[in-house]
């Protein structure tokens, strides 16, 4: 469910494909959050990274999450499409909360 | 559907014009965007490119897409006009979520 | 209709100065904006360009319009004026969205 | 009616005294700004300028406006003053839409 | 009445102390600000000056206005405050429009 | 009441903790700030100050206010605690207007 | 309570993982911050704490606090989230008023 498949998708920007978590037990790092719980930030996996910020110098930050990644991200951020099948989330790297380790 | 016919429109600033899909099947790379989901982000190619954005130094930032490609947008971005009978959006850069592979 | 007859008026800032086309038939380029639809960006022909924006520096931006270019515009932007009986539109660059090749 | 007559006020900033012209008639220029048009910019005469917006670096920019100019502005922006009998307008200089030539 | 009594305040960043006039005949200037023209600016005197607004250099900018000047300012601006029992205005310096000469 | 008593805090950023005046007659420099008018600014006395703003350079910009000082601050501004059964504010420096010498 | 166990969370940019207090008697410091009182700042202590944010240089501010900090914040800030059984809170650096020393 959290496998990190290629997917043929670029996000522009700081942008971040993420691939929600379906499994609502416990997770090895013990982090819960149940699906019902409306207002409560949600766990995905990345499944591809933008290029990074534009930065005014001209350069591109550094995207702080990697492909692969289990992350916490707040649940109404970002856009939702379909890839294969699958529902995916299209979020800023500001909309990312936490990377679980 | 998804020619990159060429219009006489330039786009100012860092806007992109998109002419946007008709095809609701699975494409090739398996994203489903079907028109019926209102809330959702759409599909469509690029035909129209502007200079980019004009930073603060003078100089202008590098637009991410290019005309031809196939980009995923915030369905509500933008404004919509019409060019030799065909709708068509202009969308500033920062409306267009991902490109597709 | 569409002439670009010099007018006294010398906008400030990034401001510029369009007169609406009247013309709702296409256009030599194919681009149609009917004067029906409320929601559509229009069509119009710069008159007066402004010494573009200020810059931090102090210098100012090029402004990407020119007198005599046919431009598209979000409807709604700007302010109207008559300058000898014929209604204008005074607009920021940044009301601009493309120009007519 | 459009004499700059000097007055004992220095407006700070970018700001700027306009007296507003009382004239209906078309102008030489040509333009109309009948006063019964509320939603329309106004025309009137600069009698007094600031010193320009303080920039970043301690600067002042310059003011694109002198007194004894003939201006379009918005007819909404800037505080209704009276001064020695008479109604002006203070505004900043971003409330100026043109400058008649 | 516009005498600038020395008070015991020391306006932070660039806050100017302004006691509100209460004489509404014509000044010398010929200013009339009558205190019934509820949507109209005020006029007053300076008794205090903060340091200036903190630059990004870590520098202060100079106050355009000093202790005595007589001032127009935007009525709905700023605090009121009784200093030894005379009605106070503690405003910034962009509340003040313009300095009367 | 005005006992600058060292609290266990420490505020981050521009901070500053503030404990309200409950006098009401008039201090030795004048000020009146009645308890009862809702809409007025309050005085206080800072026991504690942040290291201040963390400027673009990486650096801090000086705190204008010490420990010890009485100060005038909007009501509204800031939020309320409790230490040692004292009801006290944390402010942001900017809310703070001036300082009472 | 107040025990800093280590949690596999690491929060992005200038973000801090903390675990609000459940103690509501009077702290060592003497600070009392009741959970029924909805509209005051709560306490809590650091378990993470993220890389500070980017800034414009490229380089990260550093955060203003520590695991095993004790902090004050606003209760409205941030999000729930629930690790091993426990509700915590991550918030922005500049959600936290205050550390308690």
């Amino acid at each position: 469910m959290a496998t990190s498949t290629k997917i043929n998708l670029r996000p522009l920007d700081d942008r971040v494909v993420v691939e929600p978590s379906e499994a609502e037990e416990t997770t090895a790092g013990g982090i819960v959050l149940p699906d019902s719980a409306k207002e409560k930030p949600q766990r995905g996996t990345v499944v591809a990274v933008g290029p990074g910020k534009l930065l005014d110098s001209g350069a591109r930050g550094e995207v702080s999450v990697a492909v692969g990644d289990t992350v916490i991200y707040g649940k109404y951020g970002g856009s939702d499409i379909e890839v294969d099948g699958r529902e995916m989330k299209i979020l800023r790297e500001n909309d990312i909360l936490a990377k679980v380790l």
